[in-house]
């Protein structure tokens, strides 16, 4: 795997500094296969293997921009910390936590706010872009359904980053501009009081494979085409039926058994690869060209996918059945990132002026 | 004097219930006396002789969107305090606060920036003379100097009040707008989630004189015409020689002692009328016609204010020279303030769905 760091010329080059690495999750939904194998997975793994202090939380102060029902929230948090955390997450070695325990985060953001050019938000991809759907239409003012919340939420994100000085952040290519952004952000307040906030680099990792879905598409759930990670909550079909069905649904061509097949071309062959060793995607390659029936390349998929999934599902159970558990997680998760925010608020709050008239006691 | 409710069709008659008064006090300079007659008499007077709660505070988070000097932000919030008290406000009587201590404001603003249509911030009148002035030149961006915080102030406004459900809002005429975009984040909030907010009124004394300053203009900081309040600090001329000072500057025609004057033409009279009995304005009045001296009229103007401030400025003096008092009033202020903006931001946060996964111990 080749870890991109994007950074412009004015960043410090911290390879030889220690990392600290800051992740965030956005709660809405169930996760399916994709969000596993190109954001659950890779970020564990990568934590896993270093050295590097990371921090990963789950963004509910962004979710409520999209999603105004409280119960998907509510039940979102839940479930993703519950997956993350079964999935190998160690919050004894990540500082996990919800941003919404962190209160210093959203004064922060507001702090930042007079630290940022209106400009410089006018030019986000995301806010263009529902501009632009509404010059489409006409008679449609081209600020129709777009929010503060939604204008304004790169500003929390630079919040979320700078509050805990974290040196990278590893995003997909189309949030790229968002680091830019905080860096501005933070270079701006940086030379108008004083230097609190380290520029952070974006981390695009080019080789995390974006899983194709049952119909051949990416794997999305606007798409309706997910295979379940751990399954939709369903006491009638176990989560191991919910992704075996799913499984045997992928769409195929008609080729009889037998018959030689391109596995360049096959959504299980392209799935299979995201979990296989490179001998057993060999293998499976050789099977296809000998003509391996669509029926047993599924089984063959199922097991595959289940092997690695299978330990994960009693954890996430676990978990779910029991939310005083994940709760005591995310309050030590809390607590931990709070020992830093504090401070960094504190430090900001006297750099602009905001501080006791006197010391009491 | 008239207190005019504004209101429309949709609001509450709250005229039989208990209201709930907001009143912001921006901590940028030092006080000057018509801030005084403009501002804190009446506020404190209407508050005085009444039996509604009042709440009222030292906005330093909206201080920061214009003033990026931190010695000013605090040397202001101290000189402000200090004067609000020294004028009559009863800290026991008032639920009297700095912004920055209740941290649940900007959280609350961050969840109505989710509530708030981008549209309504292109609208406000401060934003869109800004966008103005930029317009006039050529080759100038329409949001050039303009920040977040500038742009995004009115949702902090909203929370500012919504955090407290107030009922009445004493505003000069320029605000109303955004005591309207309070009620629409308000009424967008209550309709999607759930009923929590009070609908504010704005309230606009059309009685409260614009005072006279030393050139015959409105007084203001910005024509450096004002009569100081307290006076600068400066040890070598006492607070009470300032005034008299600055009273002596009043600019006059040319007109000599015995001749009749034009009292309605006249700095001295418009400012003598703030603070005279109807009698005593009437008694003025004859004095100019009978031709008072201009030094005579300035002497009997500066006595007239001082016999009302002079009992105050040993309390300022005592307050500014005492800041570990006026930290624990704001203290006390900040405690009071925060028994009711938990409580509020505990629902606010249980309506969009953040709230523990489990209830530990």
């Amino acid at each position: 795997m080749s870890n991109n760091s994007i950074s412009n010329s004015q960043t410090p080059d911290n390879s030889t500094e220690a990392k600290r690495i800051l992740t965030g999750i956005k709660p809405t939904g169930i996760p399916h296969l994709g969000n596993y194998v190109g954001a659950i997975r890779p970020a564990i793994e990568s934590i896993q293997n270093s050295e590097h202090e990371a921090f990963f939380f789950l963004a509910d102060y962004h979710g409520i921009i999209g999603c105004y029902d409280p119960a998907i929230i509510h039940e979102s948090t839940k479930t993703i910390a519950a997956t993350w955390i079964a999935c190998g997450l160690d919050p004894e070695r990540v500082t996990f936590y919800r941003q919404s325990d962190v209160p210093e985060i959203p004064e922060l953001a507001w702090i930042l706010n007079c630290s940022c050019a209106k400009g410089l938000m006018n030019r986000a991809h995301a806010y263009k872009a529902s501009v632009d759907i509404n010059m489409e239409k006409s008679d449609v003012d081209p600020d129709q359904g777009v929010t503060m919340g939604l204008f304004g939420y790169p500003v929390l994100m630079a919040a979320d980053i700078l509050m805990f000085n974290a040196t990278h952040v590893p995003v997909g290519r189309d949030q790229v501009q968002h680091i830019e952004m905080a860096r501005d952000i933070a270079g701006t307040f940086n030379h108008r009081y004083k230097t609190l906030f380290t520029l952070p680099s974006a981390v695009v990792d080019n080789d995390i494979p974006l899983l194709t879905g049952l119909d051949g598409r990416k794997m999305s759930k606007s798409y309706s085409n997910t295979i379940p990670l751990f399954g939709e909550p369903n006491p009638q079909v176990s989560p191991e039926k919910q992704m075996h069905k799913a499984i045997m649904k992928i769409v195929t061509n008609s080729q009889l058994p037998s018959e030689p097949k391109d596995p360049d071309d096959s959504a299980i062959f392209e799935i299979y690869k995201a979990f296989a060793t490179p001998e057993e995607i060999a293998d499976m390659r050789a099977q296809f060209a000998a003509g391996i029936g669509w029926g047993d390349a599924k089984t063959a998929l199922f097991n595959k996918i289940n092997d690695e999934i299978a330990p994960f599902r009693a954890r996430y159970e676990e978990l779910m059945n029991n939310p005083k558990e994940l709760e005591e997680i995310l309050q030590m998760g809390a607590e931990k990132a709070r020992r830093h925010s504090r401070k960094q608020l504190d430090k900001t709050r006297r750099a602009i002026g905001i501080r006791p008239l006197a010391k009491l006691k």
